[in-house]
């Protein structure tokens, strides 16, 4: 049993029970707890043992709800291996409708304090007062190969061919916080995204590794992404690959300052700005509440 | 997004939300509601629907505690893919445990009403008034061939060498509610249990198809089992593997009576009674209770 030796103590007394909720962004789900409610216990042994998908609640990542002293509220993020992530764009959609709704922060402008530094948010409130949409400032990418980054001698790696064994492909990398690496198709196939993804992950001209997204347009306010997400394979859905699909296509000219976005696990809109900064808006799902069983044998 | 079609309605109300448990036996998970709180709600519907492991809770299988006419409870079982399961060994365990903890079945013997019939249940409580262990009865194995079912002109199938491509494997098939089928070996390898389970199950000699039980015998009292089960692949515990492994053993005079196993996901304890009924034991464990958001956008 994986997780049979772990017990969760806070200051020498065994916690009994925390209460969470679970949340879902265009299907990327995430377990929210309080740092009130665990004070003292380690974040990355909670992630682990809550979102172990057959011995705990099961989900992508843990979201704490922590006080932050410069802005409205801070988010502290740890993916399913206990690993921590710096940021999530479809995790501070969930955890921002969770503090307006739970009136932790009960503002419409909100500034998150996370590890990639503050992120602007600007909610959507609807009739009954719960949050209907999310809108992420999600910055500015960076678009130099060094960035990224690429092992190349060109200043940008937009529209170039590399090299599969056999195959050509014509790829776009840039760094929207990781480094992403964008393929238009005329048709998403799902065995090329397993198949192509895959190999692009890890191609050698990648020292840090990349995530891949397979992007179709439908028009120039309507595309389609798949991503391959690194270390995670083939998503439902994957913020910053979605932005920078986005992005990429704009500056080809395939699309024009706003485009709506299908992925596996939902749908998102992307709107870029004069100062070509990217905004990420979608909406944000409770899939449940309740209260979780630290105790071995409850 | 996959069940954005789907909503829950009940006599033409919906449903804003529902109770639920989630728990685990040996790392098989369920989500646990009771008929009162559902009532009216298509069950496969709502199976489909909490076990998502993205946009539901995310569990293995639905129970749904109803009221029976016959015996003291009904256990309604459900898959991930909402169609209907007869009996989860597992699942049982922990369905016990419920009824036992929430005040619905207050005895420490239970008749529980299930598709495959009547089961007999032995509950042993600790000092705290909690189920510590399981005990179902799980009833007399059927080793006729034709019950299995096997293509053979054989009686039984036991210890029997089939063909796989250019492998030969010695291997044993009975019916322990579902067919199953065993393979003694020294070292349960993982790659092995993948390879080989999969060509097994659909072998064209089992015409239902097989789950297929790679044996460890540590020693008379003691095995190892990793179970690749019909239409799921291998999992973390399958208690009719568990009962078929030993009880095979048993006939194969590898074990005594009482034999220790331990599977992926935990242990558990099988007994052979003189009548060559077969006893499985086990835990069973909570994981969180909580509410269960049915209205989309929630």
């Amino acid at each position: 049993m994986q997780f049979a030796h772990i017990t969760i103590f806070v200051k020498n007394k065994e916690v009994e029970m925390i209460n969470f909720s679970k949340m879902h962004g265009a299907g990327n789900d995430f377990i929210v707890v309080r740092a009130e409610d665990i004070n003292g216990i380690d974040y990355c042994v909670l992630a682990k043992k809550v979102c172990d998908r057959h011995f705990g609640i099961g989900a992508d990542g843990l979201m704490v709800v922590e006080e932050s002293e410069k802005y409205d509220i801070k988010m502290s993020y740890y993916n399913s291996d206990g690993s921590v992530g710096e940021m999530c764009g479809n995790g501070i959609r969930c955890f921002s409708k969770f503090v307006y709704e739970k009136n932790i922060v009960k503002k419409e402008n909100i500034l998150v304090d996370t590890l990639a530094g503050v992120k602007k948010i600007e909610l959507t409130i609807d009739g009954n007062g719960k949050v209907e949409k999310i809108l992420v400032d999600m910055g500015k990418p960076e678009i130099k190969a060094k960035a990224v980054p690429v092992i190349t001698d060109k200043e940008t790696f937009i529209n170039e061919v590399i090299k599969i064994e056999d195959l050509s492909v014509k790829v776009s990398s840039i760094l929207m916080g990781v480094p992403h690496t964008v393929i238009f198709v005329d048709e998403i196939k799902e065995k090329e995204v397993y198949e192509i993804g895959a190999k692009i992950e890890k191609h050698n001209i990648y020292p840090q590794n990349t995530n891949v997204n397979f992007v179709e347009i439908v028009n120039r306010g309507f595309i389609k992404v798949d991503t391959w997400e690194r270390g995670a394979g083939k998503t439902l859905a994957c913020g910053t690959g979605v932005c920078s699909s986005v992005y990429i296509a704009y500056l080809l000219n395939h699309v024009d300052k706003r485009v709506n976005v299908n992925v596996p696990g939902g749908k998102m809109t992307i709107y870029i700005n004069n100062d070509d900064e990217v905004f990420m808006e979608g909406t944000a799902n409770f899939i449940c509440d309740g209260k979780f069983f630290c105790k071995e044998n409850y």
